[in-house]
């Protein structure tokens, strides 16, 4: 069941508040209560359609998590996803992930996943990148001391424009590779894009750092 | 003309001060006297056969350069190319760029290059690694304050290493390429074994930064 048509996806939405809401701002430093844990929360901005932090959150009942995806149509798909499974550690927000202090308060985060971001290849579009340094400011005030953010992409200019931006943020790089797939990474879970572009051959690149 | 045989290539070396020392400690802190012009000096790590440094000389006459290359027998490659192209900006050591403290004042290189250094894949090798910081450690006492590394590498395991080796050190980054062939780099100048790697299909790495 696909819900495309907009009503009925936003009345799917409103019958949900349990798995998803549209309004983050109010639950701003109390996402805790939305679980049945009180355990360490991650994110992942741009979550598409879920494959990811809905196995992240079935690999590790351990930790609460939440998945951010803007586009309704999107977002609906990975409500489906928790419809059938149920976690009692998932929560979903369909929301502008560029406005993330408004949702979460300093040191809420444990950890940030990014997965293959949109690359916004254009210079006069670089401050629309997840790993601007904009957004980097939004993620080290949110973010636990020790907490880190990882991000995965095929996409070479941006994964290259983002070690760049990460280093001279100031962070510290605590894993890197260029070819996740070829190595020994038992525990990754792949993306719905990391699928189709490993497949195509592409390397895929990850990144993990923290901020001081 | 090849002089592999060792008594001979000793005795090159020997009949040519002018293009090569063996004996560098010597000269410390007074490399500008070895050249006709006194301006910045760039100094590479492990030259190989030296393409790369007898090109860079020819293609930038406006500053001094020096390749240091350990083994003798290849060290003598450099030095028949020098004894042909006779550039008055190029000069060769033949001595482990292990003690480079030793051969170089304090603030006394404008650039450091390495090429395809050995990557010493094993753990506990690490500290050989031209990349690790007990290297970086010289390499920012002996370059001037906004002096800069440039590396250059087809392998992924020491180019992963180096990049977080470079961050850590608290190095700020200002140009990295994870496929600089794919790019439009038309002043790269390729090293023999550059030129042998990207034939065979793999990806060249580039990563520019400075200490601060
Ligand atoms: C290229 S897709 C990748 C989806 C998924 N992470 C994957 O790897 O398969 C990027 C997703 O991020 C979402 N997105 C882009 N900007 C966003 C923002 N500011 N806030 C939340 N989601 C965003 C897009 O709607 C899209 O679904
Ligand atoms: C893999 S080769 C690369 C040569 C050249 N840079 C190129 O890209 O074609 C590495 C070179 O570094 C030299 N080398 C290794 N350790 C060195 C050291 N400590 N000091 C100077 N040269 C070194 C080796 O003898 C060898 O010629």
């Amino acid at each position: 069941m696909r819900l495309r048509n907009k009503p009925r996806a936003a009345g799917e939405i409103a019958a949900n508040p349990q798995y998803i809401t549209t309004t983050p701002a109010e639950f701003k430093g109390q996402w805790q209560s939305k679980f049945t844990q009180n355990q360490p929360l991650s994110i992942e901005v741009g979550s598409g359609k879920g494959r990811f932090i809905v196995e992240m959150a079935k690999a590790n009942p351990e930790r609460n998590f939440i998945g951010i995806e803007i586009q309704q149509s999107v977002a609906i798909m990975i409500l489906e996803k928790q419809l059938t499974a149920q976690l009692p550690n998932l929560y979903l927000i369909q929301a502008d992930g560029g406005e993330l202090t408004d949702f979460f308060a300093d040191d809420e985060v444990a950890q940030i996943y990014l997965n293959f971001s949109d690359p916004w290849p254009k210079t006069r579009h670089a401050k629309r990148r997840l790993t601007h340094q904009l957004f980097l400011k939004m993620y080290q005030a949110i973010l636990q001391p020790q907490g880190s953010l990882q991000f995965k992409t095929d996409n070479r200019g941006l994964f290259e424009y983002s070690l760049i931006s990460f280093n001279q943020f100031g962070m510290q790089f605590d894993d890197l590779s260029l070819d996740l797939h070829a190595d020994e990474a038992p525990e990754n879970i792949e993306t719905e894009y990391e699928q189709r572009f490993s497949q195509m051959g592409h390397p895929i690149y990850l990144i993990s750092a923290h901020f001081e």
